[in-house]
């Protein structure tokens, strides 16, 4: 599994003169070799660290608490990789993942020469394991923090798989809040049963963000579902990201609890339009900062209030990564890269309405991941 | 809010001479101050790092990504606590919270005269920020990692508010449990209906472990649920943990698809009455491996194969935490303490049972948290 993910990088670090490494972002990992531990009960208490990926000249191992190797089982099939386990769960000895999981650290990273240049992710690496490096000798690592950032925006044809049956659990989500959006109905009612049925399609659990939000809430943006209703005349922006095999979606819809008002109506028409003027902007050689000024341009001509966020952002191995599309950024945008647009339209306390598509940047324009209604 | 717990740490690290201290563990954070950022979709990409919390002379320091302090609000109250954010969202400019937050963190700690005796979570604080310090002149931290956990195994007044809370939120979802059960249905319908009704009940997203897995599973011990069926005459091992207001509970039943056999029958029987064999060993000053080895001979006595797991452990920030009710574990029961018991019965690939109670230790006693039908 990505095994292209690891020749980029092995590349990159040749070129920096960077030998060996140790990965320790879960963003990088999963982008490396496709392993992706669950999140959704945060931290695992019999873990000893968050799982590590050491790699030299071109091999990798991964480093992962033992009964979590299930999911990182593809990668032993591959010639440039491995999987070593160290000790998490036990009932017949006091838990002690750490320094188990620093043992194992040790006698991987041991092995090599210590005049060796090497390169160490120091935001996802916890100080007690950085410490027992340099007590070792391995002192003055090389940061590589955020290396991979630009190497992950085009992504691979393995990568684009993992995407599009995101996206179609997504599809499913906004089918199942669409039917279930009625007067009364509370954020939570609806989003139960768009989350139930994503797992149900899945066969399997998936975490699933990001907001879903009744109009007259304050910070009518976004937000996670509570228990606001639907109001006769209410709307909702619901905005959905699933997260399976490792990979991020992102989609968002608004809908109405009945037929829309002449105002709505008007809004969301104007939303729809930013959103298609965004999309037909899309092709290999524009700039992201190109596409962002001119969808605020097209919302504020049409008179109505510029939304207070990016209009759009990379979507991969996080929900949110490079490119953004935003003011400031200037990058081209290239074919395989995987990108979102939402314009949006809010009036804090009133109503707002976002729409959202993901797109893939083809030879000479984008293909839309996203089918939901809008 | 958690002002006890502040206390308690002040004067066990005044006991051992540190008068200052960077706690970076997501547990004790939300011990020490309440608060609990969502945990369900894993690392926020816009974050620095995780949240962090400064001890000076006992005075305590929250430092978070801007907009999560929501939940940290009533933290400002306290004369003993303040809240300080970073920057972490933005779309006019590159992300970078882990320089916002480092920058942050070294206006925090930068003030404190470097002779003094400091000491740092050093498997949750990043090598970065550790980095950071040491250039600052704070070098050679007293590891402090896992100080806490004894002082955290008697509940405030205030954690058994949240612990009660999350007790009924897992009654509730056994109640779904028991209505959902049937021929046919698979591990992640029964599932979706349990975390519906629980999220619904609570009027907000709650995160939900742990385990859901029909009879003819292999590893029919726990797992997550997928798309197996309950067969004809199947049964389904259900284990349940909300964490809500920074709390876990926890709790388990066996169902069965139809009417029990009389080999189902036998198996739940002796496990219902293990579970309470070990319910009555417990009260203050009784040793954690004597309910250990008391109720695995319940078991084995009863002609049945032992369980290859804990007997309980303790339940509280973390879903598993001291004391442990283990065969090494010498630690006395004490009044306040909340604890889990879970005997069971395993016949791999075949069926197993395993039935679980929340218990408070009382004065001369216990009182059963878990209502849920067994």
């Amino acid at each position: 599994m990505h095994a292209e993910q690891r020749q980029r990088t092995y590349q990159l670090l040749r070129e920096r003169g960077v030998q060996r490494a140790l990965f320790a972002h879960p963003h990088s990992i999963t982008w490396l070799t496709g392993f992706a531990p669950p999140v959704q009960l945060g931290l695992n208490p019999f873990a000893g660290g968050p799982p590590l990926l050491w790699m030299e000249n071109g091999y990798f191992i991964l480093l992962v608490m033992d009964g979590m190797e299930g999911t990182a089982g593809a990668l032993a099939e591959d010639p440039d990789c491995d999987v070593v386990t160290y000790l998490g769960y036990t009932y017949q000895q006091p838990l002690d993942g750490p320094s188990s999981l620093r043992a194992v650290l040790q006698l991987l990273v041991g092995k090599a020469p210590r005049k060796a240049k090497f390169g160490v992710e120091a935001q996802g690496l916890p100080l007690a394991l950085g410490a027992a490096l340099a007590e070792n000798g391995w002192t003055k690592p090389v940061v590589i923090d955020g290396w991979l950032t630009d190497l992950r925006m085009v992504k691979t044809a393995e990568e684009l798989v993992k995407l599009r049956a995101n996206f179609a659990l997504t599809d499913i989500g906004h089918a199942a809040a669409r039917r279930a959006v009625r007067p009364g109905r509370r954020e939570i009612d609806i989003w139960t049963e768009i989350h139930g049925a994503i797992e149900r399609a899945a066969g399997h659990r998936v975490p699933l963000g990001n907001d879903c939000v009744v109009n007259t809430r304050q910070a009518n943006i976004g937000g996670w579902p509570e228990a606001h209703a639907l109001g006769e005349q209410g709307s909702i922006i619901i905005d959905l990201s699933t997260l399976d095999q490792g990979y991020w979606s992102d989609s968002c819809a608004t809908y109405y609890a009945v037929e829309p008002t002449a105002e709505q109506r008007a809004a969301h028409q104007v939303v729809a339009d930013a959103l298609d003027y965004a999309i037909h902007l899309v092709r290999p050689g524009v700039k992201a900062n190109v596409i962002d000024r001119s969808t605020r341009d097209f919302i504020a001509n049409a008179g109505y209030p510029v939304y207070p966020h990016h209009t759009g952002h990379g979507v991969g191995v996080s929900g949110h990564e490079a490119p953004r599309i935003t003011p400031y950024n200037e990058q081209p945008l290239e074919e395989g890269m995987v990108i979102m647009l939402e314009p949006g339209v809010y009036f804090p306390g009133e109503f707002g309405v976002r729409l959202e598509d993901g797109l893939l940047v083809t030879a000479d324009g984008a293909e839309i991941l996203t089918t939901h209604d809008k």
